[in-house]
């Protein structure tokens, strides 16, 4: 049933995809609401107090919305998404045809977007970030870049240079800490090679594609929406178009996704799509597999592909984890890797790429117990939810406790509200801002029938709201189908109650007979009547009574049974454990994205100095944790610079030292823009004993002075989360010298 | 010049190949020798007395071997090798033909690879390694496994498992911060998918091969040179076989890895080598290229390949790097990544693979000076050596300070030493056995012209000596590769002493003629021009003098000039720095081998128990820290139990907690399997206040009483490296109660 396989490959063809035209929705507006008691949420408290800094350094850069006109703009579009939302509810609970309800939906989705791209907008015009600047300060500080770059590049394919290396690898540190360690789970290293029937069983081999279109001539590829869409945009921008006709291109771009093979090749054939690098004609839409092909071993006859997710390297172990894990559920198993998606046309920076970096969770739960014991220490935690409701009524994203959205059925069960509140703090440890998060609920028609429920971690950036994190519960889908596929049982075993008897009916094939009637085939067709279940035997059984024979099908041949084949056994036995699939909870995170989104929250131009970038990145994910700054180029201070980088390299500190001979605060700039939280400057009183250092805070210029023999404890226990800036300053004598004048 | 790239191409074919038949060498009997001076290497103090821990052990599990008997089987092969060895001297001495020279050569490797092959039998007699009986523990507490086997499996790719992962994942934390965090490296994090071009530049698309041979009728493919080497032996050990025929086989198989291609087909021919599966008749052996290839992007026409090393996404990052670092070398960049190669038969567990992890440095230096400023914390560091002159010598290694071996000229240069002892200490504290490591230099037929020195630092494992680390001298072929390539320049610039004139000539191509005369070839005519140097330019202008014309070959055309289409001038300028290209050192680590020999040094059996086996892991690099066990199912426990493992969550240290139903003796044994390394036990006694716990270390069973409070930090401690165990011991009061019982 590779239907089955719709949702997660729906979810699949998000990730990694650029969301520029699709999600978008409202910022800080809603966002703002309090926050859950700090006291049960515990180890909570230092992110509670990172919002604060998060809010007040916001407000430092300035940014503000005008609330009051962006509501009065938005509210016939509000009221419009709500009209269809309430049309749509109204025909599925009269019974309309299913054909209708999802013209119903498709039009419900194109009002949603067009009130989210409006609000979005709006929202965003008090923001004063500059992409192109943004940019401009990764490339030259090498955070990452295009690869191969001296051979032409390859679009979707980015390195990482020192600074973003050291963050990601910061990122997924805190990461493992966050979760595997801190939840005890299982991590597994899986192949990132994998032969095909493993995603014949997950469905990728069948349904893991885009539409494409190609030059007929050239060759050349395009991604079908996309085209459609900057094809129609030229037309609609042009002088004499109608009003009439640009109103038709909006409604088709904004139907764009919900558009399948037959009515993209009608729309292309429409209107006579050319290609936009030769005009030359384009081929009707296809199907393209995502996924990059090669082949195992010389032979060649082992096709295999490249991940495009790990979880499946996480499914196939699920035996073995459970073996691990003593046979006991629930578990959670965790992987940290690369997977591989061969994007049509990847654009939108490290949002859609062909390469990237996942970090996914398996949580094995037995599905009639959807508790989990750490329930509580999320419980309290205040959340911005955009529930399906609140999405078909027009209205704003809610902040709400995660105990209280359990208990009203918003969020469907505990463990799926508890990953979500983890999810949550980790996303607010490593910078993401708060205001511009939101989890987003599933609509009906993007969750396959099996899941239960879903809701996605959504950032806002200037490409508008980007998935970054998957929380769904797939029920027990990805288990069954490998089962089903492999032939091996996926299921774990729970001890009853109390013991039961149960009633077996067994077919017991007569091997004899059958292998003078079928020779090499008797083999299949015993197999075949073992597995049968009892209803089916019992037809049997009636038939070969009934009427002396029987015919089976097996592997598309037909096979005439007579009485004397197969003889059934009833009987009964006690059981004392009873088998079941486990259900699966999936936090799933884009690191790329997260990264990227980290990258765009904590990007910060110097109030009058245009030219002075930062990035006020935490700094438990900041690329170098210091740096080591001699005042001058004085011969004097080198042994203490010497003495501090070694203490800095014995307490494993990443750090940097730069004693090249620039200004102090052209030096400052430049760590700055590598997003280095804290300076340590040797000056001339550095010299005298006791033996002390100026301590900087990139975010707020303020300096202390502390003896050298603490700082590299200092710099530790700030970067590692133990202690804040303000600790410091409370600590330590506030310094105000010479190198002020720099700044 | 692609022959140039032999030498990387010989260095990769080794590298996750079997070297079983290859490198066998001695293994405890030279390298007991003396370690250099604690004091003046710093930090390896900490090593040092890892090191006796490891003898202690070691001796208490019984491995000795008799060295005097060994010397008098080993003699008569040491000096077969000695005289070959001689022999090929006094021929490059007398200037015997290179051809003569070669086939010498042959003969020597062929003698060398009999000594090693018998001085490893004879030195593992007294070995007690069962591999059957580790490898079965590594499969049931899941370290790794192969993958997909619900699937049927894959040969070549492994699953690590929750052990084998968390073991992985501290080997790499451990390795970025004694490179990269110590050493200040450049970390580089590129793309795995990579455009044909780039592996044309480093040579891999043509010389990146083995030899294989095909089943004629089902196309099933053999390693030409294994299938061989197994039939000879399947020949060799027949009843009726004669003695002579028997050396023949040999002779054929020592000298196996020196055959070319025409050289198996006459071999293969002889012989008459059938298919071992189905006796098919095979074909001739063949080249195949061990890179996965696929297609990058939708059209097809990109082909790409998944890449077989990480070294290359730094070279071609080169100039960005350089930048980052503000122009100046040296520099050191480093890559952590996954490469694959397509083995034609995967063997040898997690030595042979095809995908694969490896560690990478790029230390980039002026060719002029080839020191590291921190050599003197290496120089009396003494580690065990086998130059080129012992091999051919038929000696066994020899353990030298790297101060004393660069001095000799032993070690080429002092950065090359200098990364030879970081790799050493490396290797030491992550668990390696020092008497089971050596560094064998390359001889003169391993190494291309261009790289001036390479040692591999080998571990002794039960297949034989195992290539785990190159440390390569590479000189600047690599960039230079990538800039003749690409035709972007790869140098750095140095200032010069003093400024310096120097004459320029330079081709001043009038382009209104030439544009007149070729048209659209124009542009590639003046590029030709501009690009020569000033000989050639004499020469041309020469030619033009004195017949009016001249004529230029470019991409194959013909182009006669005449003087009126170039003018030449020349000039003297003044420049104050000079270009050049860095050289640049190369150690290279295979992780998945370095974590298997740990595995093999660390595998151990309780005495009087051969069913109790453990892992003597360092606690840096054990999977879990530590486990907390109630002593039995007492519901008392249970809140004290809690405090424990959230106390150790808080401190970020991977630990397990054992509540089952098993005796304390069962359950410490689970947890030796896994390697854990301390058990924190919590007994009646714990109930009673202050609250207190039994601490038990892995090797030793000896056990202390702590209180709760104090663990975690304990175990952080003793994880990190901060304290040992003997420092625990001297702490707190032993405690020998009703636990004991249980081992």
């Amino acid at each position: 049933m590779l239907s089955c396989g719709f949702r997660r490959l729906f979810l699949l063809a998000n990730f990694s995809r650029g969301i520029t035209s699709k999600h978008f929705h409202l910022g800080a507006a809603s966002c703002s609401s309090s926050w859950g008691s700090r006291k049960s949420v515990g180890k909570v408290e230092f992110l509670v107090n990172r919002l604060k800094d998060v809010e007040k350094l916001s407000t430092m850069a300035g940014q503000q919305d005008g609330e009051v006109d962006i509501e009065t703009v938005l509210a016939p579009l509000r009221a419009s998404v709500k009209e269809q939302g309430d049309l749509v509810r109204q025909m599925k609970e009269g019974g309309t045809p299913a054909h209708d309800i999802k013209r119903a939906v498709v039009e419900l989705k194109a009002r949603k977007k067009a009130l989210e791209e409006k609000e979005l907008a709006l929202t965003s015009i008090g923001e004063k970030f500059d992409r192109a600047k943004m940019e401009d300060t990764l490339k030259r500080r090498f955070y990452y870049d295009q690869s191969y770059a001296i051979y032409g590049g390859v679009s979707g394919l980015y390195d990482f240079g020192p600074t973003g290396c050291a963050m990601k690898a910061n990122f997924i540190n805190i990461w493992r800490n966050h979760f595997i360690i801190e939840e005890g789970m299982l991590e597994v290293d899986s192949a990132i090679l994998a032969p095909e029937n493993v995603f014949k069983a997950s469905g990728h081999v069948e349904r893991f594609a885009d539409f494409m279109v190609k030059d007929g001539k050239t060759g050349e590829c395009f991604r079908a929406d996309h085209l459609l869409q900057s094809y129609l945009e030229k037309l609609g921008a042009a002088k004499k178009v109608t009003e009439e006709l640009k109103k038709e291109y909006q409604t088709v771009i904004s139907h764009l996704e919900t558009y399948g093979k037959d009515e993209l090749t009608e729309l292309f054939r429409k209107y006579q799509v050319k290609s936009p690098t030769t005009n030359n004609d384009l081929s009707d839409p296809m199907e393209f597999n995502l996924m990059f092909a090669t082949a195992i071993g010389p032979a060649g006859n082992m096709p295999g592909y490249l991940r495009p997710e790990t979880a499946q390297g996480i499914f196939v172990n699920f035996k073995r984890l459970l073996e691990f894990n003593q046979g006991r559920l629930p578990f959670g198993a965790a992987q940290i890797g690369t997977a591989f998606r061969n994007e049509i046309s990847p654009r939108s920076g490290l949002l859609r790429v062909r390469e990237f970096t996942m970090c996914e969770i398996e949580h094995f739960i037995d599905p009639s117990n959807k508790d989990h014991p750490k329930f509580d220490t999320v419980a309290n935690l205040a959340i911005p939810l955009f529930p399906v409701d609140r999405q078909v009524g027009g209205l704003s994203p809610i902040t709400m406790t995660i105990g209280e959205a359990v208990e009203k059925g918003m969020i469907k069960s505990r463990v799926l509200g508890y990953f979500m509140g983890r999810t949550f703090l980790f996303m607010i440890k490593v910078g993401i801002d708060p205001k511009k998060l939101r989890f987003r609920q599933h609509m009906f028609n993007e969750m396959a029938h099996y899941a239960t429920d879903c809701w996605d971690a959504e950032t806002k950036t200037s490409y508008g709201w980007v998935e970054c994190v998957g929380n769904a519960d797939r029920s027990c889908y990805d288990l069954t189908c490998h089962a089903k596929h492999s032939k091996v049982a996926m299921v774990a075993e729970k001890k009853l109650p109390e013991p039961k008897t149960i009633d077996i009916t067994e077919a017991a094939p007569v091997k004899s007979v059958m292998g003078k009637a079928f020779k090499k085939d008797a083999k299949i067709v015993v197999e075949h009547l073992t597995s049968l279940e009892a209803d089916r035997l019992a037809d049997l059984e009636k038939a070969l009574t009934d009427n002396s024979e029987a015919t089976v099908e097996v592997n598309g041949k037909s096979f005439k049974l007579t009485p004397d084949m197969l003889k059934i056994n009833r009987y009964q036995k006690t059981v004392h454990v009873e088998e079941f699939t486990p259900s699966v909870i999936e936090p799933s995170f884009g690191v790329g994205r997260i990264l990227y989104s980290i990258l765009e929250h904590n990007f910060k131009v110097r109030e009058n100095d245009e030219q002075r970038t930062y990035f006020t990145l935490p700094p438990i994910i900041a690329p170098y944790k210091c740096c080591v700054l001699p005042l001058s180029s004085n011969k004097d201070f080198e042994p203490l610079v010497k003495t501090l980088a070694q203490a800095l390299s014995n307490a494993s500190i990443s750090h940097k030292v730069d004693s090249s001979s620039g200004s102090i605060g052209r030096r400052y700039a430049r760590t700055d823009e590598i997003s280095v939280p804290f300076c340590i400057t040797v000056d001339f009183d550095s010299l005298k004993e006791p033996h002390t250092v100026t301590l900087r805070d990139r975010d707020t210029f303020e300096q202390v002075r502390t003896l050298v023999s603490d700082v590299a404890d200092i710099i530790r226990d700030l970067s590692s989360d133990k202690i804040r800036w303000s600790d410091v300053l409370a600590k330590y004598p506030k310094f105000e010298g010479q190198q002020e004048k720099d700044q």
